[in-house]
């Protein structure tokens, strides 16, 4: 049995941003050496959420308007009460479904067509980590 | 350490479908051999979910309900500009939640007294797979 | 590689409440023994959520303000046709993601700076569980 760890960071330039990050996934999966197994991706920070979904400009921009709707930046929440501006971030990571776990076959990260790994920023332009930890062998 | 991969496969006749299939999950971890560990269970379309929750068509009608309240079924969506109609399944997965883990005790899901795992379609009337990954010893 | 199974246990005085846990669950991983690896957190009734956010009160108290605007507790469901009256408790639950699975490092939980994990309890007064199962080494 094989664990291995692995910190991703992020800074972005903007407040909200859909990073796909598939492609660095795998590259960890290989620097571990482990072929078969799990990977957990969770994000270090609660307003930003990890999620599977198409790398389809369009789409990208349905779940913003989408998320926006259902979990508005508005003044009012109660969480504001303490300095901060960002409870809608938190709210809308709940909705993407916050962290994954992916299946590892053959080295590399067992996918359908169309599935891809997406890091979902709801409150950046600061330093964010995203955690993976793949176990197996 | 033992390690167990399968690929269940799905048509639906419906383009919204939600199936039982604890079963079915159960069968692959007897096939396994392993008695204790996680068992990830993940959709390989991004227009599915699995879901935990109760076995009762009341309940299932709801969900239904509820879904197509919160991520309609319209036109209008961006992505539907690449030709695709069904912006609506992609929203609607991630509502549910996408995908789960569950614990394996004594040779089975280790399940509480009203969980059930179910298959929800959004975009059917194709072949789909969902992945099951078993992890334990 | 080492496997650990706990229960935890809870009976809410309230209907609805949010309940840090992160403690209990390092506590857990200590008596383990596990220094490296996985811990799913999954409740085992199917109107209470675990899920990872911000311990502060006025964002559990927007939580909840939002999850019944989104999953309003309201008559007319499907499932009260069973003499059940919970059906907004599933959606809820829904909603806030189900169940966590959480990084493992040097022995405790491998959080950011805000990571707090919550048992969330939308149908309470009663005796429910929660299963934690730790994998690794």
């Amino acid at each position: 049995m094989k664990i291995h760890t692995e910190y991703l960071r992020f800074t972005t330039t903007k407040r909200t941003d859909f990073i796909l990050i598939t492609h660095e996934v795998n590259q960890v999966i290989a620097q571990s050496g482990i072929s078969d197994g799990l990977v957990l991706i969770n994000p270090m920070h609660i307003t930003a959420a990890i999620y599977v979904n198409d790398a389809e400009d369009g789409l990208i921009e349905d779940f913003q308007t989408w998320l926006e709707h259902l979990a508005p930046a508005k003044l009012g929440y109660k969480h504001h009460l303490t300095g901060e501006d960002n409870a809608d971030a938190h709210l809308k990571r709940q909705l993407m479904g916050h962290q994954v776990t992916m299946p590892i076959t053959n080295g590399q990260l067992d996918l359908g067509p169309w599935e891809q790994i997406f890091y979902a920023e709801f409150d950046g332009q600061r330093p964010k980590r995203v955690l993976i930890k793949i176990i197996g062998e």
